[in-house]
């Protein structure tokens, strides 16, 4: 970890920030942890665990002589915890040097809402997204290696400061992750295309089926395939709706396009046009067996 | 197994027809089994890892005195097969009393190839489905416990033989497999809600990234959700082509009930109906949820 961060702010302390804690603490970061949120008994928690040093149930205190603010609350409220800080930083309790990170799974309404609250995108603030998660929420569920293996997408614009960067960027290593940097506007295609669609597919296809007459038949035959083609449809709803909302116009987008896509492929399957069929299939299973082994070596490499 | 029955004829040796039969010898079957198929050596080797008994290029001799007859050809085979085995009924090589089953993933289409082949639904035609199946292919991967925990569906008709229906249901729980039985109909459209339109589905989806410009970050960025929404993808294109077409009228019903589903949720996410969007994500959080218990359930039930 750089000399310079000496103390850590960490605001909403459940299974993502916690593990961000826990990881770098367990990979040498000697200083101080300190986290925010509103339940206090989920706070003390965090502390009995060692997952984080002290907390402070008020922002402005929690954040006192912080080098680094990660914001680890869900997406819808990362919004509301930017207005926060920018009076703070109006009332010169928050300093300009001081780094502000976030966590959420979607980066240009982030962005937006800090143009919203501070009139401009500080340059201290490096927006991130950490391509990993859990079942399981909450700072019980905290893991120190839940990163190791994982990317973390930093998507500075071109006013950010390269030094803040670089500290985010090695906090995120020093937790086991692979960094990379992306464009905002790109991450939040990429995102709704590999994940926010996904999700979107799989909880439309399982409530369709839920709500069919032959639901009791349809689940009773239903097998693998269909176990881990639904497994996503079983995520947290409120989370999935927030993130809905944040990439509405990405994900709109990737929506039409696969309503498009569909709709050619049900024109193939009607006029029993074997050679469209054979071509999209084919293409298919091809990316979907070149991505198998990208994912194969990727899991070798990291292992190595 | 019935003492009625000696000889079964297994027509295609691949993963479906050979692991049966290495299941029922190894539970005991001490009957003969003959495997015709259309490679030599294919069958060769069936013969030489002991999974048949011998085999016959030539259809009649491969049927010649067998009780059971299992067509375990892909799908759009099975039609063609039963047309030969008609031809061999009115040449009188293949007698009324002769038990024919198969193990096509549709059984509309197959039970409407019987009726054009033989003039009527045999009485002793016993359609059936084990819904098992393996990422490999072929006789080398037959696996004597495929069936094992798995279901297997018997969709016989009004007029079908209950001798008959009782004797392929003891062949496969032989085979280690739960038997039920179902309406043709019924078993089509729910095998097209819970496997074919989740396929459809899946290869819309890679097709549609893979021909993304994106392509590269799409699956550089694709996470373990990604990964087991789209394992499906993978699967053998010809296999899906012939699925897509034999059960054309209640996929194409089933895509249709999908986008509308789609479209609807849709709109509640360009409109930002948050109360919708969490109904239907809760909906089927919840459900999925049950599948998830029930599977759990029953491969506890049956490893008891």
């Amino acid at each position: 970890m750089t000399a310079a961060v000496n103390r850590i702010s960490i605001l909403a302390l459940g299974l993502i920030g916690g593990s961000l804690a826990k990881a770098i603490k367990a990979n040498g970061f000697t200083g101080e942890i300190v986290a925010w949120g509103r339940t206090e008994k989920n706070l003390q928690r965090g502390v009995e665990l060692g997952v984080v040093d002290r907390y402070s149930l008020d922002l402005a205190d929690a954040i006192a002589g912080a080098d680094v603010i990660v914001i680890a609350t869900p997406t819808l409220i990362t919004a509301d915890v930017l207005q926060q800080l920018a009076l703070l930083r109006k009332a010169d309790v928050l300093g300009d040097e001081v780094i502000i990170t976030d966590v959420a799974s979607v980066k240009g309404s982030v962005l937006a809402a800090a143009v919203e609250a501070f009139g401009e995108v500080p340059v201290n603030l490096v927006l991130g997204h950490p391509i990993a998660g859990s079942e399981k929420s909450g700072v019980e569920a905290a893991k120190a290696d839940l990163y190791v293996n994982h990317r973390v997408i930093l998507t500075p614009v071109a006013t950010t400061n390269p030094a803040a960067v670089a500290v985010v960027k090695r906090l995120w290593q020093l937790a086991g992750a692979e960094v990379v940097e992306m464009d905002v506007f790109e991450h939040d295609e990429v995102l709704a295309a590999t994940s926010h669609l996904p999700h979107i597919l799989a909880y439309a296809l399982v409530d369709m089926l839920a709500t069919s007459s032959e639901q009791q038949n349809i689940f009773r035959f239903a097998a693998g395939g269909f176990r881990d083609f639904t497994r996503i449809a079983s995520s947290d709803p409120t989370m999935w709706h927030d993130i809905s909302l944040a990439n509405n116009e990405a994900l709109l987008k990737m929506i039409d396009s696969f309503s498009g896509q569909l709709s050619t492929l049900r024109s193939a399957i009607e006029n029993k046009d074997s050679e469209s069929i054979m071509a999209s299939f084919t293409r298919a299973k091809s990316a979907r067996d070149q991505f198998a082994q990208m994912l194969e070596k990727q899991s070798k490499d990291s292992s190595e």
